[in-house]
């Protein structure tokens, strides 16, 4: 299986550090690529291309123009994460299932999304039915969709990594 | 166990949403209170209070002078998160039973945590070894803590709730 991630709706001006957090998200927790639709940002996509640079792992940021498309022409199961869907836990071993074949696209929004996503998707998910972060969301269902052997995954070609300690910081260079 | 977030760092100008992001985060899975350090921001509180008078929960946000005394008077565990820390599948089952009898406080960082906090806590905890997101990474550690439990909590006093569609929104006043 192959992850996907498509963030809709990404503003230059308001959302420049949020979008980051979802593309980092996306890339730690086993994504391979975050597609992002909104304003073009070349800004977002140098940071996070400089983290891949360093910390390695074959992950990339593509901006797209035709997100209607994307979804529509999809091989394998969408999922749209939102506070309005199915809870996570009742339905991630059904989409776990789905995803065993087939690439999965992960949808999370902006602030509005247009409602014909909530019709294009085989899922509407919530992870909590509370209102919080597109961020948490992402990283919750994708933990949740591998089980946490996404924690144990490699990143390949990094130049950079971290070694685990009980006190301070040590990396080591690659 | 009750279990309260401290937000290091906060700044007012950069990180409003990032911030909101984390008190949203710290409360829809489980938390009673946010603690947040650095700029004094009555946008933020604004912000989270407004959720919280509509969405029900025992929750607060509370400006947070002396994070050092804080940290050092606190009678429970204290878990700061950080990718430079032992990771979160090893360590969470310690965490949970020193959290059953005692409060628990989980610090999340801005960019620059002072060295000292890595000293002063009980527990150094990374949620992957990568450079994410702190909203991220307080979500997951908050799911792995309460094993998913978190999200059949009720939240009292709400004026709405979600009620999960497979298509489209739908809501219930209380």
């Amino acid at each position: 299986m192959m992850i996907a991630v498509l963030r809709l709706g990404h503003r230059a001006g308001r959302d420049p550090r949020i979008s980051t957090h979802c593309a980092l998200v996306a890339r730690a927790f086993g994504a391979r690529i975050l597609f992002y639709s909104g304003d073009h940002d070349g800004g977002l996509e140098d940071s996070v291309n400089s983290i891949v640079r360093n910390w390695g792992g074959d992950f990339r940021i593509e901006y797209e123009k035709g997100w209607r498309k994307r979804i529509s022409g999809w091989k394998g199961a969408r999922v749209h994460l939102t506070m309005y869907g199915m809870p996570v836990l009742k339905k991630i071993s059904e989409i776990r299932k789905s995803g065993r074949s087939k690439d999965l696209l992960v949808i999370i929004g902006g602030e509005k999304v247009h409602w014909e996503v909530y019709q294009m998707v085989d899922y509407n998910i919530s992870v909590t039915g509370q209102p919080h972060s597109e961020v948490a969301a992402l990283a919750v269902f994708l933990h949740e969709l591998q089980e946490g052997r996404e924690m144990r995954k490699p990143f390949r070609g990094a130049k950079i990594r971290v070694i685990p300690q009980e006190r301070g910081k040590r990396t080591a260079k690659v």
